[in-house]
């Protein structure tokens, strides 16, 4: 089971190199009789396509989305919905910069040594590219979540960290920046900070949290498929990411549980959340909310050492468009997968009782 | 689809529940011709079972395994592997304290209003006495595993934090103490806290590091299925935990991209490792390691507010024999989920190339 | 993804051996709140288990199922519900007439080829005593499926055909008989027959036929998992099964499509029902009705020839108590296997609409 | 789980209806560096395509598949392959004929039942046109399972059928009429009687026997996930088919043990062949042969009695043009969809020793 296919009810497999012809992928399970937005999908879109502001890519790709099947007349049939996004900047590029040899710390090494093959117009499959996919599939999931609502924000950009809990936030102004973090002092400094990286051709890391409000109670299926590991498989297998902690995370391992423990309002809710909406695996009907470690971005334009196919030491430079932070993009990916797991145990949360 | 199955070719569905007559599972896809050393699995077992230090819970669980079906002459004959651990503790007791009411961080709450049942005699499903499954599961695929060498080991208790990377450690120390932390120094006193800790009837929380040696370059399946998404949904899927980072993890956020980056050798081998073993999803070759945060267990020995069944304010007491912080007894369940991991994603490798 | 479990939602994975200590299986899936009727499972076993009348097996094995887990309070609980049937008749026998050599038409040659290893105390894996587990899981399954009847019954035993369509028989008349025909006076020629193979040591095919009354409009998940494709997969699993045919089957090739085609009654049911009760693999709410084709029991009491390991010609002998003929004893199994795919699309089914 | 995905480790996901955009899916799981002959995947594209004989549908689909992804310097990448066949022939036609009722056993009824939805233009999802994405798949697979022959061919159309065993036929004969039967006399026989059944505006069924030659021992993964249990539920799901038999099918009920045993050579294939290549689920290295009944499309160019959405009695008229015969067409989709099992199974064969 190669591993382009996510969900279990609802699910989307996707297919598509960097370099090829198209991405895209088929959504299957998807609930009949949905109204389906299609502006908000390529809205979503809109926000992870490069060229979007000075501190993304500068490269130019429209990302627009063609539907091939799975609604008529507006809504969802029930069958599955076919999609692609053309790449319309495949043109024959100079690659010799990275044809002959790895760049360190891509996929280069490993797909080479996995597949015996490598596509060395670029990342090929292992280029953050393929995440597009994932937005579209994601943007259908959200609006099969009627009153949910998912909001992810850049909480760290290397040593600069967003302080306030993301109760004392205006969400609503994530958009309003370019790094899209809500807290507008705290966005400046980033921005100005990410710039002086991106003089420099070089990267930097980044924290996103996402916070999904209104989930009901019950979703997550025990033991294996808790919410919260779905959640974290799902967000770790988001490119660059390496890190996943919900509710109190690693900090709560110094916390002593008689200060942990979340206790009940008369109605279930809790007076506390540091469970972050999720005990045993199932979600209590409190916020969800976590925090996703992205790593700087392999790519620097600067001079590198490094070896060729045959092992030989070679010097190779970094060249192109690149992301001098992947954070900013990668926010609604980021909602893309939390959507893809709440749809998915939504509807496996229908087969619970009798 | 419940969530009790593990794996995609080398599965282990599980069963049962803390106060049931047993737990146990299905193996489905061990491969033929296995070897199996039993009393390895058994000491996997023992590992993990109550009773076994000052420091741990004092119930009485032997754990004894019984194999039903798939082993003949001492060897796996490719057929599934049907095994028991049969509840001897399951006496009648007093729940009183635990009936009427549900505790908070418990799962109670949500089994309740998920499955529209609780099973009030303990934690039932949701009890970490699961676990015991997954560690004999996890014990056969370690078998499978010839040459991979895989260590956890406590790394931090409350704010006690070994210091030292795993590097410098000699990882065979780890059983030489009751917190299973290879450190003598730092295991004191971390021992010495978690006394501290129970007599106050409370629970702290705790790291658990793992590390995996010589896993072979190309396992991984990505997209969805990176190496380090599995590992991740895997480590979340255990009671208790709320975070997990691999490689430079949450502290890569701060380096940038020239520092993180990891220069080959000439063999394929990297000088630095911030990649953790694994880059777009795959292995590398280099040693896979990864840390998981585990919150303080829920069950403390004081009197707490909570509500019962109908939402009314009722005063609940802790009772019981718990343990007063969960790293020492998870170090085997998070080694047995690795190798589960790693033995899946080894065999599906074997379906890459023609 | 060795292939021990069955079903999406309502899936069981089973284990064991013929010979081993137990065979068992655990159902995860299975709703919450469903209270069971023990003894409705321990009946269908009854009907399957050998030694029953004179027309079968006379080996004794009292298949009494002990369950682990899952059920509390009479109910089940959402979680998985493991099982074991304990193998009582597992003594040490003289294996000598088939540890040497391969039994033609039995499983023995490719497991061992497949697996590098040959169970030769048995039938094994390969024995159809492996179908007991499916038995306690369809058991439980008729159980979640509330106004749906499903009833088998033996139609063919060698050339001894039943004529009549299955609504001119009375099913309820099934079980007044060892070969579980409904017409008695067929079922009298059928035993007569059943007895005069065995007397010459031989055995004899037969067909199965199975009527799923009141099943839902709905169930069915086009394009590959039909609901007439799940139910043929799922019978053509069973042991000794060689076809599968709804509705027209085979005969309806020789109709013109003016003849076959089911025209509407006004409430959306049909006059005719060549369909079998699915259109466009979607039930549609009429009987669904089947039929399987048993080939004879490859054990015959007999001396034949066959091959050794090396693949030196030898002679052996077919020895111990064998069922003539497979099918009445397989239907039990049909009925299960056919409950197991009802419930399982009746929970799917769930996920289809908004 | 919508049905929309067929296999394990080869899978493919398909989408699209038969007024939409287009059709296509994606393949995950294709090993890396096969090379592959994309005329070949054309040339199954046009044995399956409208218009090809005086026999079939006079519709106009020229169904040219278009690739995505997956493919790189004409060899497999191991990532997946994305495609399309564009509808070219989608034009807004006068659907008055079907839009306001019913048309008898076809899936609309069941499609609006179960998704609240019609698809009026034509069958939608349910049409045939859906299997195109099935031969590119199926055609892929073929490539990848070197040394393993299909052939399937018309063995029966009406009451017209080949008696001779496919043992004595040259099945190079097959694409050598329209009928695609290899034995020249019977061909004729049955397109004189399909041209005079379409002459009527009438339809009639069909069988196609379909021959797998050189598969490998050890296909198959018992006990659920038989390989002829595979191959029955992959051909059930197939556009109008009533039934699947294997080896002795239907027949070999009639025959004793005795003599439907299959004795051994030395080398461990059998003088005959009645397991059709099939011992305990398991591929033995023989012939795997197995026969398909397909229905009478129900496309009548007649006048019939239906309902409409309110379940009013109207009367309707069979327009357009239509297959007289499924079985022609469907040869190439039945080789597909057996590649697409066996090509399945070799690599699930892999994991099953150490």
């Amino acid at each position: 089971m190669a591993g382009n296919t996510f969900g279990t009810l609802f699910r989307v497999s996707t297919f598509g190199e960097s370099h090829g012809k198209a991405i895209g992928g088929v959504i299957d399970g998807c609930p009949a009789g949905l109204t389906l937005d299609l502006e908000a999908i390529q809205a979503d879109l809109d926000r992870r396509k490069p060229g979007q502001s000075a501190i993304v890519t500068q490269r130019k790709e429209p990302d627009v989305v063609e539907f091939f099947s799975g609604i008529f007349e507006g809504k969802t049939t029930g069958t599955p919905i076919g999609f692609a996004i053309h790449n319309t900047n495949q043109k024959s590029r100079d690659y010799g910069h990275i044809k002959d040899s790895y760049r360190p710390s891509h996929a280069d090494y490993v797909y080479d040594q996995k597949y015996g093959f490598r596509d060395y117009r670029g990342g090929g499959r292992s280029s953050a590219r393929e995440t597009a996919s994932r937005v579209v599939a994601g943007a259908i999931a959200k609006q099969c979540l009627a009153g949910v609502e998912i909001n992810a924000f850049v909480s760290q950009v290397g040593a600069i960290k967003l302080e306030s809990s993301y109760q004392s936030l205006d969400l609503s102004l994530t958009e309003s920046n370019a790094v899209r973090c809500p807290d507008q002092e705290t966005a400046s400094k980033m921005e100005t900070y990410i710039k002086s990286i991106k003089k420099e051709g070089d990267t930097i890391g980044g924290v996103i949290t996402c916070v999904a409000k209104n989930v009901p109670v019950g979703l997550g299926e025990p033991v294996f498929d808790k919410l919260h590991a779905a959640l974290g498989g799902a967000m770790l297998s988001i490119n660059a990411v390496k890190g996943f902690e919900f509710g109190s995370g690693f900090e709560g391992v110094t916390m002593k549980g008689s200060a942990h423990n979340d206790a009940f309002n008369s109605d279930g809710s809790t007076k506390t959340n540091f469970s972050g909406g999720v005990q045993g695996g199932i979600s209590n009907g409190m916020d969800i909310y976590f925090n996703i470690a992205f790593k700087p971005v392999a790519t620097v334009i600067q001079e590198y050492d490094t070896i060729d196919k045959e092992g030989n030491a070679v010097k190779a430079q970094g060249k192109g468009r690149h992301d001098p932070c992947v954070a900013p993009r990668a926010v609604p990916i980021v909602e893309a997968m939390t959507a893809l797991v709440l749809a998915d145990f939504m509807l496996l949360n229908r087969a619970t009782k009798l």
